[in-house]
């Protein structure tokens, strides 16, 4: 069943040691079939190198097996939480680059600081608070799609305009509307947070960009009246 | 027509990923004939991979279409600017390579700290000022190139010596008497910003270069009297 | 005699380079038979490129030659105390991998500051206090494994848990259950380094992670009740 | 004439791109024939990728081409006043490597920081003064070479034990008992460098290494009590 979607969520699993995002296997990326509410997400564990498309674990929206010999990503009860919560998206990515986990770590957002975060992200990327001592102890995972959904509530930032998130002292999560698309978020994600770094060491004084040419590049590229590359609507 | 300047422009093109200065399409060369006054620049979002010469796009010094299939680079209308104010230049780079970026979002010229910069570039590179609202909203790849130009206007640099500059919170153009040349001048750019960007952070005190230690690197490898490398004159 | 294990320490040995934790020659790995109380250890200052498992040297664990026609890694007696001591580990890996030297320079704890650390080392690596003149001039390498141990007895760190240790102003040792688990632990050793110093660049006032998310990541991983992963039990 | 000089010098210069030491022609290594007093040194501005060894330049010690087509490298007579007045040395190599040039630009010295420093470099690299403007602007190159002999005479450093310096404002030097051991060095001092920086900036009170320590590494691998490694002595 879903072997076009199986196929997808492969091949995206595999961009991610080829764009240098995870070590061992510190990813996994997600796509879901938003017909049939099924998800198609990496087993848990197993080499990049040894995964086929027939590897891949097809669970419920509750995280419940529903095709698949291995045990899904361990981290699947984030994925389920962030595809009900986030009804517009169809594919996530969580790794440990090196990058964003910095930011994670240090428990800052990933400032909006030139045109390369503002063509892909539409102000800062957050960082969740730390979780809570009950949060960690139950259902851990679930309890961390729920911190990364109220970093979006609180501090309304609109999840589609802003696909990642920092979880504090973790990693980033990012999403897109589709498996692709949500690997493109993170590779972006990842250099703009390299690029954010250096500028805060080179000048913290002057980090935030101009809200119009936030507006600008974000724009350019995404909704209505998008003009760059060779579709007329992104 | 023009098939010698595409395939030079195409090959310019497919070294930004090979000298690392590009992530997925964040990057385009361009190429002019003088006596024509027509552009060659790469498509618009096309990845590198998936260019041809004949996907070159030919366009005049106003930013029309006069061949090609596709639509051109979205930031074409700065370089018909550069190429209409910066007479003796016939090639123009722009990448969001990552130590240029650096500079550019923290708004500070990448100084002139060693031999190394003085072989390729007589001065620090500069910074432009943050552009205008109104700029931004109208005409915004146009206005960007006339923020460049000013730039070197108002500082009295030659861009010809200087053949580099960082749009403030955005990135850099690189420029030269080929493609190739301007491709060459990005690599350097990239190189220098990140020796001075360490060289900061280790004794931020005595970063400027010595002037005539500058006149000598740069003078001995550019102008009449040069003496580096096969040729009598570069 | 244990070709098997000069078969996998030969193996262990060939994945530095491949994890570029090496510059020429420097670091070793080396695996132990519990049974027969013998050390397999790669050959000293031999390029990588030209070992084979039959180069590999065994030795006793007061570092006497039992087989083998070249002499053992100068590290080898450190080796020999690190097995003696600590008696549940069956591989030892040393390096100079850039950034743990950049903390054992430093002379500073690599600090757990995220759940990436928390899922292989239960608390901070620890660096050792610098060397007395008198174990250095004398019986150097086997002084260097004597203050290892004693850096996890004075300061109550359990070496199972943290399999890895700064030897200061020098470099890492890390362990394992194998020499495959030792070169794993080296690699995660040096991206959390790599992390940990950003962050502390970035935020050094909220460095260490919460105890409770600490718990849970390393125990997710390891131990009875450990769920990542395709095995029941790591 | 030399075939087998210029073989080895050929085969070291190619090692430096293999090393990620210069970016397009920025680097050069020479040999001497100490018996014939000539020195075998590449072309300037040739691509490695275009060298063979008949394209090695022969000059003898005060820079006259006695064999070769070519121009031989800019940095030429800086050559012959190193192995004039270092006269135990057999090759040079000269760099543009990035961590090496952030101290020369900083004008502040490589600390010899720890093990990896004193098993190649037994004291601190040094920085050379800047140049004066009439060494700059008359026989700037040969000036090159008097003012590093000077760093060494005047600080008392063993050239033969520090095999390496920083012209200030420019980048490294490095020597051996032959090309290849020059660019050992070279890859060395690289490498210390960045670690060096990095040190200094987690911990910038701590950075000089124990005496004691400096020594036993450096003499564990050199001079004639040396047990590093196959050989009796290195």
């Amino acid at each position: 069943m879903l072997e076009k979607l199986k196929k997808e969520v492969y091949e995206a699993n595999l961009l991610l040691p080829r764009y240098n995002l995870v070590t061992f296997t510190w990813g996994n990326v997600s796509g879901i079939d938003r017909e049939r509410n099924l998800l198609v997400i990496k087993p848990s564990g197993v080499e990049y190198n040894q995964l086929t498309p027939d590897k891949m674990v097809v669970v419920d929206l509750d995280g419940n097996i529903v095709e698949g010999d291995l045990k899904p990503s361990s981290d699947t009860p984030t994925h389920c939480v962030l595809y009900k919560e986030f009804t517009k998206i169809k594919g996530i990515v969580h790794t440990h680059s090196s990058w964003a986990v910095t930011f994670a770590q240090a428990g800052i957002d990933i400032p909006a600081a030139g045109t390369t975060h503002a063509d892909t992200f539409y102000g800062p990327i957050p960082v969740s608070r730390a979780m809570e001592k009950t949060e960690i102890v139950t259902e851990y995972e679930k309890q961390t799609g729920y911190v990364i959904v109220e970093t979006f509530l609180k501090r309304q930032i609109d999840p589609y305009q802003v696909p990642a998130v920092l979880v504090n002292d973790h990693g980033p999560f990012t999403w897109g509307k589709s498996a692709f698309e949500a690997v493109h978020n993170a590779v972006v994600l990842e250099e703009v947070a390299k690029m954010a770094y250096h500028t805060l060491q080179l000048n913290p004084h002057q980090i935030d960009m101009d809200q119009h040419l936030l507006d600008k590049h974000y724009l350019r590229k995404h909704g209505r009246d998008a003009y760059y590359g060779q579709k007329i609507d992104k």
